[in-house]
């Protein structure tokens, strides 16, 4: 089947407060080695895409906090391919600035999008799925990929599938759900019609653009107008002057559920170990699971990787240390312990979605410098 | 009743690991204001004995480590009154090298020993109690303070009583035991013939080393031989060359055991609110009794003091804040967290004992940094 070529687009925005205080406004999860490798969640993204894209046609979305890092662990990545937003305007207005600038460089682009911050563990199977979506997306469908479900998860949205395309295992998406509740969780598993929606993004960028343009007009224009003034003495001003005034939108509510209900949106199933790396549990179960555990299941993750750490008959903690302190844990389960220089979170396992929460209180303090 | 002034001696060695990170070799518990007050536990114990000797009557043995930072913390305490012990060798040479010296200063003298990591509520019942062992030491009795038990404590030693002495509350010590067993424990507290060892000796400086002199010659005749050097510039020679032989032994083996064998030992019985804060656990529960816990039976102790803090949905925890960093507690119960500025300690409270098993594995580590 004819068609261009793949383009990788990382948004790397958001903080993931939930991470906190690892993940910080300066210093995100995704430029954070957490899955004990020595490469960065964005490093290892880059990486597991170099089969699909060169770094020449990979781009990474960020903002104007975090260009400089994103740009140093990333060194071979060309400069322009750093695509920098001046203030955080949500996942429609990143996208959509890549799609549009990729749309310039080469009209029959097909692009994929990938989050930074999720682990995967079966390289080689995320590559065949990304490749039968992109087949797919060739069609000018908007392309997802859906994970099949291995529990009632509470966390993560859902897609609901609709009836097969071509003779893969592509299907139609027929509706988009919001993270559920327990109940429908459990109704979601046993229907068998639903899989997680991993956030990942595989389109032609004309059939996307055509969509923007359709649902989301104005941003559509603008962005239209920014990617007129793009490498010219314009584009600092234009951009300055535009991208303030963009709607803060995701993407799956400014385009993919609109898109959904006309029957353009399909999904590639996929089983490539994938884990959204959202909180302190999830990292531990995602490293247990691949065998980082000490024989007690604990999980600690330490940079630089020979600060010390002792842990003595203590079991299923997650201990991130960042701090090069010595940590000792002695008799405690099932906790949270993230050690960084200038903050402190102990907290039990279960009450990892709750850091969030942390966060929030600080903000209301106004104690932005932990923030 | 005729006799000397009361003379109050310190006896500030030790390291107190079952405090650890906190006390450390280089800065022992006494040093610290544990106790939620801006006083460390040194400064505490001279301002409670202040009314019974004054400063010139007041003496602290340490080691050379810590001279400095005890001078220090009592800046009017006379040069002369802090002892420095080249070496530790244990409670027998420290307490028997201050009697010598007060022996040859005032040879009526009536010698307290103090511990200096012991907190005691009630001070007015406190100078009261060691009032009674005064008088009782005037008649050449060898004196303790026993606490009345008020559950049955495996973590101190007690004092078996035997007949009344005098009019008073004070009884003769038949014989002193070790820390007891669980069983051994009930026992004694439902005997009610047992009281707690404090540690707290009163005597006639004449009668203690009349004693040691017929129970430990050897160290006696060291004692005096640098008794007879002291504030000469023979001082440190003989110093040097005496005091690394001194056996390295607890006055309670040395000396009480064998004078309460011949009937020299009395105790006052003491009701004035004694805690050995021994470990983090009794720390918060000192400190919780003294209205010092929010109302989640929470006990955070920081230094500064205005270092930042945040307890949610925790309860019982003891959190010791040395390091200026943000602390953070989210969903746990029972914890000690002790945050210093180079070592972490996350430890159950059923297992705050154990904490000096941590300090004895970096010690067979070989990792004396954090000692």
């Amino acid at each position: 089947m004819a068609g261009g070529a793949l383009y990788s687009v990382i948004p790397a925005g958001g903080s993931g407060t939930r991470l906190w205080p690892l993940s910080r406004a300066e210093a995100p999860k995704l430029l954070h080695a957490l899955t004990g490798s020595s490469a960065s969640m964005l490093q290892a993204t880059v990486a597991r895409l170099r089969p699909l894209s060169p770094l020449d046609r990979t781009y990474v979305v960020t903002g104007a906090a975090h260009a400089a890092a994103v740009a140093r662990q990333l060194p071979d990545l060309p400069d322009g391919n750093v695509l920098v937003e001046p203030s955080p305007r949500d996942s429609c207005a990143a996208i959509g600035l890549a799609a549009t600038l990729i749309a310039r460089r080469d009209p029959d682009a097909v692009m994929g999008s990938f989050a930074a911050d999720h682990l995967i563990r079966d390289e080689e199977a995320f590559v065949a799925v990304i490749g039968e979506a992109v087949t797919a997306a060739r069609d000018g469908r908007l392309m997802t990929v859906g994970i099949r479900p291995t529990h009632a998860e509470t966390g993560y949205g859902y897609l609901q599938c609709g009836p097969a395309i071509g003779a893969g295992e592509a299907r139609e998406v027929s509706r988009f759900k919001e993270k559920p509740s327990p109940k429908v969780a459990k109704q979601y598993l046993a229907s068998g019609e639903y899989l997680w929606n991993a956030g990942i993004f595989v389109w032609r960028v004309d059939a996307f653009l055509a969509e923007l343009s359709r649902q989301q007009p104005t941003m559509h224009a603008a962005l239209s107008r920014i990617a007129d003034a793009w490498g010219t003495d314009e584009q600092d001003t234009v951009l300055g002057e535009l991208w303030p005034r963009l709607a803060r939108i995701s993407v799956d509510h400014a385009v993919m559920e609109g898109a959904a209900d006309v029957g353009l949106v399909g999904t590639v199933p996929g089983d490539f170990g994938w884990t959204d790396v959202g909180d302190f549990d999830t990292l531990g179960r995602v490293l247990a699971a691949s065998d980082t555990a000490d024989t007690n299941g604990n999980v600690v993750v330490l940079e630089p990787k020979d600060a010390p750490a002792l842990l003595r008959e203590s079991r299923r903690c997650v201990v991130v240390g960042q701090s090069g302190r010595l940590v000792v844990a002695l008799g405690v389960r099932d906790l949270v312990i993230v050690d960084t220089p200038d903050a402190l979170l102990v907290c039990g396992r279960d009450r990892a979605q709750d850091v969030k929460a942390i966060v929030d209180e600080l903000k209301r303090r106004g104690d932005d410098r932990y923030l």
